[in-house]
């Protein structure tokens, strides 16, 4: 069996070539996204590329400057192409996000993206989304009552802790992350505007209906799926 | 040998029988004081004691909340005393402390209470301060400047990473943690304040010269040092 982080590499790679001279790059995070934004830095120094990027998280900008990509922020620039990675993908190429706690910048990121590229390894391939807890980024003030609304929407919801810092995740915005397990998630793009409207909540994990293309990494090779 | 949680149980027990009737108290962060704040929790619920709790963290908020302990903050009143956990204990009683990541706000509170009682296993206690790296929060903005300026003071530093999130650890504050060893601290008091004259530096983990007394759990039993 492959090592996944092999397969992450292998998409990180494909997607760092789908970059064109001259555009604006969303920068995803984690563990995937991680293997791009080393090969777009490869290429930006080998080619000479002139591309500005736009990170989702300090994870991503630190990564960003160590690997030489000049950065830029949304209030610049308009963003050509995102890639970021995903915790579960759908057969309609919905996701659930947040694994990673950055899924509020994330989204801001991919979803004003002209185009939105989705790399894994096919680990995240799922059948229906909701095996994976939608991450929901909550103010620290709302929480019995966040809590209360979801587990009456029929969610589970537990607050992340931390492990190398007491007390609960903070996110790079300041906040919470409830971690909230539903039985299955027939209507992603729903069930992610009921989670949004709840008072407190920043934003969650689901990300319906903007992903445009997938890019996955199996023992077999590289597949892609368009929408 | 008697496992070390068994220690820290022990002391939070002992402190928590410190508390008088009608005091408010600051509650510590951290693995021991977890248990002064559970055992404090008890007395009030079986003394029907009336106090206030101001708590040093969301870790101890949220926990404070769970054991029945009414809380108040320092804007509304003073510290009677404070019960706190360290990562390093001097013979002359200065600490470490910020393992957490909580130590900005714990010290705001146990320098400004009447009377700042530390709890730890016998671990804790060193010869010098130094082994544990000096936790140091700072703003993100800061990061390279702040390394650059604690390199220069001989410390080695390194920003503290999140393992539930990706990316960096994110303190309560919104803040980033670089843990920075010095091969020897001789005098914790100059460097407490050097550090913190550092731009973009919130706050640092060495609380020198305001602890009155320690309590130390041993496999022999409990140790009280005064100042």
């Amino acid at each position: 069996m492959v090592d996944s982080n092999i397969l992450k590499e292998n998409v990180g790679k494909e997607a760092s070539e789908l970059i064109k001279d001259g555009q604006v790059v969303g920068l995803g995070t984690g563990s995937t996204t991680h293997h791009f934004i080393r090969y777009l830095g490869e290429r930006v120094r080998n080619e000479e590329l002139d591309i500005l990027g736009i990170p989702t998280s300090f994870q991503s900008l630190i990564l960003a400057r160590e690997s030489g990509i000049q950065l830029t922020t949304l209030d610049e620039y308009d963003i050509d192409i995102s890639v970021d990675g995903a915790d579960e993908v759908s057969p309609s190429l919905d996701l659930i996000k947040g694994g990673g706690a950055a899924h509020t910048i994330e989204k801001l990121v991919d979803s004003s993206a002209d185009e939105f590229v989705v790399i894994v390894d096919d680990s995240k391939m799922v059948n229906s989304l909701g095996a994976f807890p939608v991450p929901i980024e909550i103010i620290p003030e709302s929480l019995r009552l966040v809590k209360n609304a979801v587990s009456e929407m029929g969610g589970i919801p537990e607050l992340r802790m931390g492990i190398q810092k007491d007390g609960p995740v903070i996110t790079d915005n300041g906040n919470f992350v409830l971690d909230t397990k539903f039985d299955s998630i027939e209507n992603p793009y729903e069930l992610e505007i009921e989670l949004n409207t709840i008072p407190g909540v920043l934003e969650n994990g689901i990300f319906a209906g903007i992903t445009d293309k997938v890019i996955v990494g199996r023992e077999s090779g590289i597949d892609v799926i368009e929408k």
